[in-house]
């Protein structure tokens, strides 16, 4: 086994460095104390941490190429739900052993992506432990466009970029709590394995939307998160939420329950005044992405019992469901 | 047991809230999909990150409060070393069980450490797994202040702040390898426990050192980080390294093992040229720490074999040490 500083240094120090061209005067990559950085001009760093813990966000058995990829997607995709810019991320991890093959195919997963975006790795930390990957994501964004979870208005559409559930589905198969087609179960597995963030529909919907976030535990939880930072209520179709064909081959109650209450899918939903519906088309035409109107958002009345989304199916009917967002602490 | 979301909103987003009224104008805490932060005019990011693992970082009865200071401790020291006035940092934790007593000691040691140098918790993420803590943490330096690992000039003067070696110290106690009476067994202790990040050090130095780093892993491993970026070399008198009364009561060995490759320390060692001894004296007085001149910074000759650490001891007799500094990959 080489020691960590021979892997490290082969590993992501030098691809570091290669990608450390992009920084500006003044500007530090990885190899001090700290990086430093700098917000574009007159805009402000976009901030945030994520942690993956392996048989929690990820089986043993995954490609660790994959992992790679998922490790910086999730955190890329909270830069897209706040309208910013990727600049670069730090990498802390703890690893059980020291694997040149594992680490190899981890560092082509986690440097593929990154160049996509032109993020530079800035700074790092290594330990032996159970494994446990932590990257923190910074962007750039002006405030007054950062797309915030408090900023949502009465009379706004609710907006879904892609599909939702395919990753719920894949974890299903996998688990066994349900079976699909050798081709379907191979698109549910990609979903869940290799999320997309939406770091373009983020840049194309400033100034255009008011609220957003990405879905990473549920809809349904999620999108109350919109609301209780905005004091508002919704009114979504459950039918109207894009699936995937792969995911309406699956029986209905599977394709609900996928649809509304699966995490891991790191689409965008967002908020938007009824006038802008032209201009969230026209983003979604620039980024080649299809975006689904599912609701509406209106204003919490005194008498309501808090923030709520109140569910209706395709004819209008009102629907009770009791469908929870993914809380780390409990079974899902 | 409480759910995730509870705890979290108990222990920490409740409190962040609290020093989110030092954000300016813009700027955005806790509770969204990032952060929102920006440096001060005209400066840069300084951002750094660090991961601790239990049996590794900490022993798995270290009392809760010293845990959540220590997580915070260290990477104000990063912040420290580069010069940099902390603003805000990011907590990502994975833990195997949410029990209430153990994260209120953990938030209480945390919080009062970030109050002290007004740093604010402005983002996070919490799961279930082995237990690991991820802190990165922002803080702002003008970069051309800034205290760089690559800016050691020849003829530089070494330092080091307070005294080297109780933290190993107390780690070999704990172990076996040594013992101590009780008072400097609880010195040891303490130092290893709740080590003080020097951040006032670092700021006072702004302008008078070159190069600076924190000493994590050893004297000997982190002055060699310096040498490397510089490309220079370096002559230390082992016996100048400066330590406590406690640790003058352990035999001589023990005490060189300690002072030059014990890690955990996180003193300053930094260099500053001969013209400037005065004013390192005076940034020492201002902050009331001991800083200490241990050795002297010279020219990598062509012919040297990469950049070294020529140790001597008092009477001026070289000194053959094969000291390592601690790679996390080994046993230490």
């Amino acid at each position: 086994m080489l020691s960590e500083f021979s892997l490290i240094d082969r590993f992501f120090a030098r691809r570091a460095a290669a990608g450390s061209r992009r920084l500006k005067e003044g500007e530090l990559g990885i190899g001090d104390d700290c990086a430093l950085l700098a917000p574009r001009p007159r805009e402000m760093m976009a901030i945030s941490t994520d942690m993956l813990v392996e048989g929690r966000h990820f089986f043993p058995d995954i490609d660790p190429h994959a992992l790679g990829h998922k490790a910086l997607a999730v955190n890329l995709s909270d830069l897209a739900a706040m309208g910013a810019q990727p600049q670069g991320f730090t990498l802390a991890f703890a690893l059980p052993e020291a694997r040149e093959d594992w680490l190899s195919a981890f560092s082509d997963g986690l440097f593929e992506l990154a160049e996509r975006y032109g993020c530079d790795l800035i700074g790092g930390d290594t330990t032996a432990g159970p494994l446990n990957l932590c990257i923190t994501v910074f962007g750039s964004v002006p405030p007054q466009l950062a797309l915030r979870r408090d900023a949502a208005q009465p009379g706004d559409d609710i907006w879904i970029s892609g599909t939702l559930g395919d990753a719920r589905a894949g974890l299903g198969v996998i688990r066994g709590e349900w079976s699909a087609e050798q081709e379907d179960a191979a698109t549910f597995r990609r979903a869940l394995e290799r999320p997309e963030p939406r770091v373009e529909l983020g840049l194309a919907l400033r100034g255009i939307a008011h609220a957003a976030l990405d879905i990473s535990d549920g809809l349904a939880g999620d999108l109350l998160h919109i609301l209780e930072r905005s004091q508002l209520t919704a009114r979504v179709d459950a039918d109207a939420v894009p699936r995937s064909d792969a995911l309406r081959r699956l029986p209905a109650d599977v394709q609900r329950r996928c649809t509304l209450a699966g995490g891991d899918d790191y689409e965008l939903c967002f908020t938007a005044p009824a006038t802008a519906r032209a201009a969230v088309e026209e983003a979604g035409h620039k980024v080649n992405l299809p975006l689904t109107r599912v609701g509406t958002i209106s204003v919490l009345e005194p008498s309501a019992n808090g923030p709520a989304i109140h569910w209706h199916d395709a004819a209008g009917a009102p629907l009770t469901l009791t469908l929870q967002g993914f809380d780390h602490f409990h079974a899902d």
